[in-house]
């Protein structure tokens, strides 16, 4: 661990110290600052650049100040749901960002809440500031609109308590900074959403700037380092004694608690072969000479099965053994041969560490590891287009074919369903960032969470934004194509059309009406929803492999100058492989028991 | 009280009793029954027709049922928020019926929730059926698609129990049959959204199916026999003593609680002057001639502020005082001219009687009071359409001009926003049902609201389903519009375009650009939603007077043959003048502190 590797958790426990001796002492600051503006300047001391939401009649005082904020965007969604995917898109693409997401009282943050739990499932740190009525009216319990209409005003909150890592209800402003800091803390510390009510009347109320000199940090509390260099020691001795036969599997804790540079230094410096788990995809480069692909259990390429499971030793960095990431509980890797690093412990073998996280162990262990010649063998990583002899596109042939159309940094946006089991299958470029919800899984998201994740890409001058959705899923959210039109976003958006909701027929009622949908215009869609004359964005249909290619070869489509939208034709009951072994597998565990 | 009348409570109870008897007996039934199809059963029973709801991989064999039951059909829904709203709005026009809606697991059961504490917040009864894992992965807490991550199975449930009055988890199918009765009784008889559980391996499984021989009821226990006698002859005391000098003042609760029949036994009997609150819009019809408009409190008309305010006995039958409904607490009648009559218990002037419900008290009362001359003259509620020298749609013409538009039994369905408060004053025809949801007012529902209410129009032979919305509600929920082209429904959807929030403008931020929102095409929208042909539906644009007019007189417009969409362009900063004076009024309760 380098000197400034191991001041860091200490600078941070120092600004954390004087933040609890400021909240004990209250000190009034030179300059006072509103309350709503505390918050407002904390969200820019931390990067955040957009908010997302939908004005009501409580958040309306506090939207004043976010339009005359000279550096945090208001982003008006078309509603709550869309909008808390956009701010969990968004924090997932910003670099050691969080989404910030407003809502009303009630009605507007009860609609958010299915964002919010799949931010906490998928562990993405969002902030969900809720506009609420005045503490007078709060305490009163007045009939208001938006209440269940028995005074219960503490019901929302009980709502998002079970949602939500941390809750902020601000009720005065002399605890109010503490309380926005706290949870501002959890969020990134902790990686999950947070909840914080901001009451009309304390608003525009004057506190001390005094904390704002103050940052607030990310950064985990500091190992103990006698417990560390144990660990450290345990695991070197392991690694040596499996003669240098060890694989790393790296999964999505690594980039949600900010650990994938320490991890690609372990990577790089042992040249360990690595793998990912679906959703840690691109967590490392997959082009990277020593990656091998992913792994998910029998759903794996039985190469790459055989390569993790038969390792001497398996480094596990930051896993989660959800159905979907591990081939629905099929992991081959015995406890007995693997090490597990997490966020906030780590385990050797049966041994559990508590409160020794990865962040800061992993380059302790990178500095002990020597590089080691490649014992084991990597295959690459490769997607072979098929030849087949027809001009229906399959799930078979698009996903290689795709996949040679990214470039480096694009920004690749996987529905839940057949686009999210297509993808993993195929690798993506150096650079670029794969988003997906494997976890939550909830349909629809992707439309929200493109939005997010293109006003970050931006921000961050990646590559182009490109987003793969089933027709059904679309359905639920597809109103936020209009927030890109609006803000001169330029996705790309391929609309696969399958009549349905394919991943459900996989699972059941194959030929079932209740998985049908209306068919829609899909490229009448964006005229419809705002680009009026055409000049913002272009839609068209392939129905062909030898459309899809042409459109795919064309400059002009790649460039990605506007707003794009793809309606590509595809055939019922066709479903990308993993896909089918994923769903044959899921029936058998969904006993229904006739 | 007619003897049929008192033997309804008396039935219901002895019902009740003999389902408790069957639950702790738990006999066999002769011919045994699916959980799935006892619960089917059930509703078909209590002649619940549609079924809302989007499928997921943990309701797909309940669905298998669904799609085969004969009498109950299942409408696929966009996404499940507008499917709540949907159950919402079936409800609220299905005579003493209840609205179902089914989800899956925690993304979808979430999404739901705010259309679940609607119906709280505005006593309508829904039942919310989720599809859940199988009970041995709940008990494993198998780390699934579509939990948290952490195994806790609950949380979910306890969000639901939040905004719902009952919840049956079921767990086993032992207990299966008693939790979905006991459920399906909570909501018909407390008017409340239930929660109910139904876990995939139970689906299938078979139970007795006796207790189907006993009938569900939505009657209130009986009342107390002596205190029931005693508080009518308090209640005539005090006509009497008021000099016939009475008014009646209904509200929705004696909607919701079943009791609108008895209120107008009472009303023309007694021939006392009659008004509403604007939630209780239409529960008396709006032609009666002894019926003199709505009370809002301040934003009443005058001369019915003054009927109401100066009478010397209230009537208030089944009233909600929240903000909206009262002109923001500007009621002025006090508790000593005032007898509340509510579902579960009464209030003579200071003196509460717990457990005396109206639905049986009214008729007693009703008896007991004779025919009154009218001593108080009641001037009719009209409305007039002004005289107004230019062509452009204001609110002041525009809601006068719609009334005469307005049919015998139409369903007229109203945001909440400019139109909500622009219909509140016009009369509406006889038999006509006001649909709106002035307490919770969630921005959106009114779309969800009409696909249902228009499903339970068809089925009672209303006329036609009229929905008034703007344009910045419409884009919430605007894919619902494809469900009701996909069922064949012919609504007629008056789109009020007038660039954004205007409520929001009349509340805060008159000119900021947080009350935008994107300008959408709407006349292509049903096209793109898929109306391919434009064989389903009409859409066109009205930008003056005239032109609205002329599309009102029209009679293959008014016919509404095919569902039609009309744009009304109409200028940013018009609203109704109940809006005006609410706003004003809530802007000064809402204290922003500077």
């Amino acid at each position: 661990m380098s000197t400034s590797d191991s001041v860091s958790p200490l600078q941070a426990e120092v600004n954390r110290l004087r933040l609890e001796l400021q909240t004990l002492r209250a000190s009034d600051g030179s300059e006072p600052i509103e309350v709503g503006n505390y918050l407002l300047a904390r969200l820019a001391q931390l990067k955040v650049t957009q908010m997302f939401g939908v004005p009501g009649d409580f958040n309306l005082g506090f939207l004043d100040l976010v339009e005359d904020h000279p550096t945090v965007d208001w982003v008006g969604n078309c509603n709550e749901l869309n909008a808390a995917y956009a701010a969990d898109g968004y924090a997932r693409v910003k670099e050691h960002g969080i989404g910030v997401v407003l809502t009303t009282f009630g009605v507007g943050e009860l609609s958010a809440i299915n964002g919010i739990a799949g931010a906490f499932s998928e562990m993405v740190p969002v902030l969900h500031i809720v506009g609420v009525p005045s503490t007078a009216q709060q305490k009163s319990k007045a009939l208001l609109h938006h209440t269940l209409g028995d005074g219960r005003y503490d019901a929302y909150v009980k709502a998002a308590e079970n949602v939500t890592i941390s809750q902020g209800i601000i009720t005065d402003k002399e605890g109010a900074a503490a309380t926005i800091d706290r949870v501002l803390t959890d969020c990134m510390t902790r990686a999950r959403p947070v909840y914080l009510t901001l009451p009309t009347n304390l608003v525009f109320e004057k506190i001390s700037s005094e904390r704002l000199r103050i940052p607030l940090s990310r950064t985990q509390p500091p190992n103990d380092p006698d417990v560390a260099a144990f660990v450290v020691e345990e695991v070197v001795r392991l690694v040596q004694s499996a003669k240098e036969d060890v694989v790393i599997l790296v999964d999505v804790c690594a980039v949600r608690h900010d650990a994938q540079a320490e991890v690609n230094e372990l990577v790089v410096k042992t040249g360990f072969p690595v793998y990912a788990a679906p959703m840690g995809k691109t967590a490392v480069s997959e082009n990277y000479e020593r990656y091998g692909g992913i792994y998910v259990g029998s759903i794996s390429d039985p190469v790459v099965k055989n390569k993790v499971e038969n390792a001497r030793l398996i480094l596990s960095i930051g896993c989660v053994k959800s159905d979907f990431n591990t081939g629905n509980f099929t992991y081959s890797i015995p406890a007995a041969r693997t090490v597990e690093f997490h966020s906030d412990n780590t385990k050797v073998l049966h041994a559990m560490y508590p409160a020794i996280g990865m962040k800061q162990l992993l380059p302790q262990l990178t500095a002990r590891l020597a590089p080691t010649p490649s014992k084991i063998s990597v295959p690459p990583f490769r997607a072979i287009v098929p030849q087949e002899d027809n001009e229906i596109i399959t799930h078979a042939w698009l996903w290689p074919r795709v996949s040679q159309f990214f470039r480096p940094k694009d920004v690749i946006v996987a529905e839940t369903g057949t686009s999210n089991f297509g993808l993993i299958d195929v690798p993506l470029p150096e650079q670029s960032i794969f988003v997906s919800q494997l976890l939550w899984g909830s349909i629809g998201w992707a439309v929200g969470s493109t939005l997010g994740a293109a006003f970050a890409a931006r921000e961050r001058g990646m590559g182009r934004t490109i987003l793969f959705i089933g027709d059904g899923s679309l359905q639920l959210t597809v109103q936020e194509f209009s927030s890109m039109l609006r803000h001169g976003l330029k996705p790309i958006i391929f609309v696969l059309n399958n009549g349905g909701y394919e991943i459900e027929r996989c699972i059941r009622g194959r030929e079932r009406k209740y998985n049908d949908i209306m068919n829609w215009e899909w490229t009448r869609l964006l005229g419809a929803l705002g680009d009026a004359d055409g000049t913002r964005s272009k839609s068209c249909t392939v129905r062909t492999k030898g459309e899809m290619s042409a459109l795919l070869d064309s400059p002009a489509f790649a460039e990605a100058g506007k707003m794009q939208l793809v309606e590509v034709v595809m055939q019922m009951h066709d479903a990308p492989r993993a896909l089918k072994i994923q769903s044959e597998m899921g029936e058998k565990a969904n006993v229904y028991g006739y």
